[in-house]
């Protein structure tokens, strides 16, 4: 977002038609809450092109991609892996830390549907808890950014948008960009 | 969330089969980041099942329910109405009144699935955008309890569980409680 070194987020294994929504879901809101790149599976490209709509529609810069070795692009990331895990340390504990290393350099965070192999645990350089409770992985996924970003990530502008919502205390009103 | 006024989250809409595992993420979601009830449409009866599991498992308190008439919980909600949409105002111009309300009463807040009714705009007395982006209902509901708790949520005690997750740097330890 902005400036600051890169925030994609990778998600791990799609069952097309039984996870379509929550991996089109992991996209939008990876995109709406400040991450610049959403990396999918290579079976899901029915959510990539629902993502990819939204950004032509409502603006970026944000990047929708499928991959083939997810695995890779864990062990070639060129920065910090964050898994999110409700076995994972507790977010409140290492928040600060990882604010830390955003500055310095790209972060990767992995969001899973089904089990995640163990390799995904010792390859992370933090396994994160949004509550050691078990809910809801976009859940999870918004509310890190949300810590990630401390807020900065709803007040970024959108570019290349043809419409924008403006916020109203009731009702809808949606305009047209001069973009 | 203990001795504070209610927060229930009202889901409205289901469509069996389609919202099963969004309707049961949104009920999740409420659970594991400090509401204290959710109301789920009656058409909802696996998704009810899911979370009540889940509490039995994990712990709570935490009420899981079905209800015939949305609206009637929402007019006859004895405290604020918050209605959770990408049309609505900005979660951060408007949480620091919506805090102060939870102080004084019971919060209800109504998250939708397909098309919401103008009237329950018209009903909320806030209706908040977590973002004016379209993303996930599920996600919007985390970020607004994490901030209507203000971190709270996250430090929560669990009772009557008959399991709980030990935060784990890697792996996963899973222990049993003694109750």
């Amino acid at each position: 977002m902005n400036e600051e070194p890169e925030v994609a987020v990778l998600r791990l294994g799609h069952r097309p038609g039984r996870d379509e929504r929550m991996t089109t879901h992991v996209g939008l809101t990876a995109r709406a809450l400040g991450a610049d790149r959403v990396l999918l599976p290579d079976n899901a490209s029915q959510s990539r092109e629902t993502v990819a709509d939204i950004t032509e529609r409502f603006g970026g810069p944000f990047t929708v991609e499928l991959t083939g070795s997810p695995r890779s692009v864990v062990s070639d990331w060129p920065g910090s892996v964050v898994h999110l895990t409700m076995y994972g340390e507790r977010i409140q504990d290492v928040e600060e830390t990882i604010r830390s290393a955003h500055r310095e350099h790209p972060i990767l965070i992995v969001v899973g549907a089904e089990k995640v192999p163990f390799d995904i645990y010792e390859a992370a350089d933090w396994n994160v808890g949004v509550t050691n409770q078990p809910h809801s992985e976009v859940a999870g996924l918004a509310v890190f950014l949300d810590r990630l970003f401390e807020g900065r990530e709803l007040e970024r502008e959108w570019v290349g948008a043809d419409r924008r919502v403006i916020p109203k205390a009731t009702g809808k009103r949606v305009e047209p960009t001069d973009q």
